[in-house]
């Protein structure tokens, strides 16, 4: 890239997706200048070491000050207790976005403490892995990825939207719009039900008391051990996702409950043709997603490795 | 390997399981010679364009005939019936074994229709892709992998289990033996209850009305696209795992219910500590499998392959 998108670029926070973001601008040049703040010395620190940013500060204010784009890269709690430390230091003009995992209570929360003349779009990008901390970012984690942004206000600067829609570009991703609402509604059931059902299920055979952890932990290649990477994300971050996002979560969780209560009765009763049923219109999503080049078709089964 | 373990084997069904089975067999040279049977003339036709045996014929009973060891590759549903087709067609030191993924039942059914000196062991490869069908088969599907073998007589031959247990090793496969009863709660919770959750979830999501099912594909990489795999699973092969293991999966679900009830309740009343406790217990078993060495540690979070 020629000339960088951005000057003045801030991050506050980071963990996974900002170091990640932090070493994507470098590596592809979109933005001049990188300035690093976490409440977290020892991060703050490792990132220093790490050489991911050009400035590094432990108080938001300061970081954010001169910033042309600011990106909360922090758990969606305290989003809005760090837009209001923020607000006077934040130049007319600057962008101020967030990569947070829910859009409505986050806009509800930051909205109020954004001053007159910045541009706040709220943001999402889809990518993430179950590692956090500074050390597990890396360059390429929103290479082909969607990068979602939710103006939530109708006369939304559409220069401003623009100018952050080509930044994730520029990171490689590709960026679609939706209204803050319908992003937690899409994400609750792609993203958020998902997460919690496999934190369920792993919990549960945690407590079983006829069959070891021993030997959930040998057989988890049969089906479990895909749940075990969704449940080994990061509790800070799930917690609040299921605190910011109610509404969406019990609404999908109902959902789910009484098909499961369904599917349950049918086991019980041995109803066949039920769960055929059921079983058969399943396989439609899946090769929606083969035949969207989401997916490869490829047995991907998992293996143990025997020790001998 | 120098001389094969048995010198006939007969394959009862040659869908993925059965297929794969013959493919290995005649790579590795455990056997000397497969008769290969099934009830669709289309399978039997096809698994004979395929060359995967060396007879073919669509009766159980002929079949049988002089085996030393047959294999029952259908669905468990059908596994009975087979058997006593079979009965007095199979020769006085034969072994009989099975791939079903659920035990205790089968044996019942099975069990009774065995002839004096006919020697069955059930078992059960831990191998598997959501593929179906003669084409489906490929030669190293068991290498790596578990088998499990479930004697139900206290007095079992040990030198049929340790043929059977050397033909699967043949195969690439690592043994091992527990009782029936014991292997249908072990499946029953990293198998069955993982797939049936993951069916539901993607009957439930098929569902919606206020997601479109082209957003769910859209964004199924953010954890959805993992269940869609499992819930492509065979329709038949898993109806008859729920009817033929219904107490141990109702157990399971009904502790998977009652702990997701609890979940529930954590995100109506927004209780941080509790969800947190839970995400943070689950990450124990991620780590496990990890030291067992039977998964990676690198980020394997899906991406998506955008069009332009």
């Amino acid at each position: 890239m020629s000339e960088p998108l951005f000057e003045r670029l801030t991050l506050i926070g980071i963990g996974l997706i900002g170091s990640s973001i932090a070493r994507a601008a470098k590596v592809r040049g979109v933005v001049r200048h990188i300035t690093i703040c976490d409440e977290s010395a020892v991060h703050l620190a490792r990132a220093e070491e790490l050489e991911l940013g050009d400035r590094y500060c432990g108080d938001a204010g300061e970081a954010a000050e001169g910033a042309d784009l600011v990106l909360l890269c922090t758990p969606v709690g305290v989003s809005g207790a760090l837009t209001k430390r923020m607000g006077a230091f934040l130049k007319p003009g600057a962008i101020l976005s967030d990569v947070g995992s829910t859009k409505a209570t986050v806009v509800g929360e930051v909205r109020p403490h954004v001053p007159e003349g910045v541009h706040f779009i709220a943001g999402h990008p889809l990518a993430g892995t179950e590692q956090s901390g500074p050390d597990a970012g890396f360059s390429s984690l929103f290479e082909s990825r969607w990068c979602i942004l939710t103006p939530d206000q109708p006369d939304a600067d559409a220069a401003a939207i623009a100018a952050l829609s080509r930044f994730w570009e520029g990171l490689g991703s590709t960026v679609d719009i939706m209204d803050p609402d319908h992003h937690d509604r899409v994400l609750a059931i792609v993203s958020h039900l998902p997460h919690l059902i496999a934190y369920n299920i792993v919990g549960t055979a945690d407590d079983l008391e006829t069959v070891t952890k021993s030997e959930v932990i040998k057989y988890s290649a049969s089906g479990f051990r895909d749940f075990t990477r969704l449940a080994a994300s990061d509790p800070t971050m799930w917690r609040d996702v299921c605190l910011h996002n109610k509404d969406a979560i019990l609404e999908m969780l109902g959902r789910f409950s009484e098909d499961l209560a369904a599917l349950q009765r049918a086991v019980r009763w041995g109803d066949g043709d039920q769960l055929f049923d059921l079983f058969t219109r399943t396989r439609g999503i899946r090769r929606s997603i083969i035949e969207a080049g989401q997916e490869t078709d490829e047995p991907d089964f998992g293996r143990h490795h025997p020790k001998d």
